[in-house]
């Protein structure tokens, strides 16, 4: 049995309706989709594989949520440094930064080089919104994460791929793969091309918009805010 | 070692200094808080000790907290059910409900009633803000903290007790004693006096910012957004 699945028209839908009717903040759910990441690299790269943890973040919600999920590694006990080229003038998104400056969280220039110094990388660059094609600086961006042999978990989307067919066909990202995956509420269209670790993260999703949006909530044991559930060739 | 506490001046002080320096929003501060008090509940009171949680939310940020944490136990696969007799119409105060009855999570009206079928409550009524008389309709809820046989989990301080002084000497609350605790960001000076499970949430709090406020960041572990701390005559 296939996963299901939600488009990215969908998950626009999905989002927007959290934070109107749902009555979310994105304050608030930005807050628990960034702590799932954080817990999902804890499970994957625990402390003693190494500290260092680089969190390259777009400038949209998955930036958002890679913020996040850095100062709560911070709090874990890893060493995060963060590559945000393209900081929003968002006030959300300056005052995430804003919590990382406070923790003396350093802020980096220089990807290619920043990669050579690190244990573990979080791939926050774009999400569900992505579509088209990779802006500058992001181009090198992608090379270092397709090139690179550290393990990448990448937030919501391999960033690069389109979100309903996957990789792209030739060009940049056409080689990425990262080691592991959170989608963020439900799984996008892609994850049929993924073939590693996937997890799923955002527990908040109530019953009835689950059933509205055609997926099912899955079975987060104990207060994990992340399930694995499989590569996506499996059953959810 | 005593503990080092923060007297309810510090605390106010703290609070507005993260949401203004800080750079943390209200809604970030609540969810985690909100959070950490739900990991506590499902530590002292596993599923299989009974899935009903009353959870007891007074008009300012207390309740707010409460709000949260009954959102959260229900996705642990509790059944929460609320007292919530002064709603606040601010606007987060009316979301978090809001949230609540998306989940079909249930309101009650009569607490000593409500107390009759559930399986361990939180008091979430006051926190560190609370000074002077406990006013209606609460005098009856905490008589019904006083005298009921479940367990109780109090957020920042035991609904009544005087911030710094602990519990009232004669009338509504002096027999008040909760089984367990959770101090938010740090125990405030009441916890002298609680001689019970004593735990701390809250894993936000920057190096500098305790450092500032002459306390220490507790010693969290692994992904918990509490730590157990023993009881008011122990070291941190």
């Amino acid at each position: 049995m296939a996963f299901k699945t939600l488009s990215a028209k969908a998950a626009a839908a999905l989002d927007q309706e959290l934070m109107s009717t749902g009555a979310f903040s994105i304050d608030q759910l930005m807050e628990l989709a960034g702590l799932s990441v954080s817990q999902v690299v804890y499970r994957v790269h625990p402390l003693n594989k190494g500290k260092r943890i680089l969190v390259a973040c777009g400038p949209g919600n998955n930036g958002g949520d890679g913020l996040v999920a850095a100062r709560h590694l911070f709090h874990y006990g890893y060493q995060p440094s963060i590559y945000y080229p393209k900081r929003s003038k968002n006030d959300l998104y300056q005052r995430l930064a804003k919590q990382l400056e406070d923790l003396k969280v350093p802020f980096v220039d220089d990807f290619p080089s920043a990669v050579k110094s690190t244990d573990h990388i979080v791939d926050a660059v774009f999400g569900f919104r992505f579509s088209g094609e990779v802006r500058e600086p992001f181009p090198a961006v992608i090379k270092a994460l397709e090139e690179t042999k550290l393990p990448v978990t990448a937030v919501d989307a391999p960033s690069s791929w389109n979100i309903e067919d996957g990789p792209p066909v030739s060009g940049v990202g056409s080689k990425y793969n990262p080691d592991f995956l959170i989608s963020l509420t439900a799984p996008k269209p892609l994850v049929k091309h993924f073939k590693s670790r996937h997890f799923i993260g955002g527990r908040f999703v109530s019953p009835s918009i689950a059933e509205k949006y055609d997926f099912e909530v899955p079975d987060y044991q104990g207060l994990d805010q992340f399930v694995e559930v499989g590569n996506g060739t499996e059953k959810l």
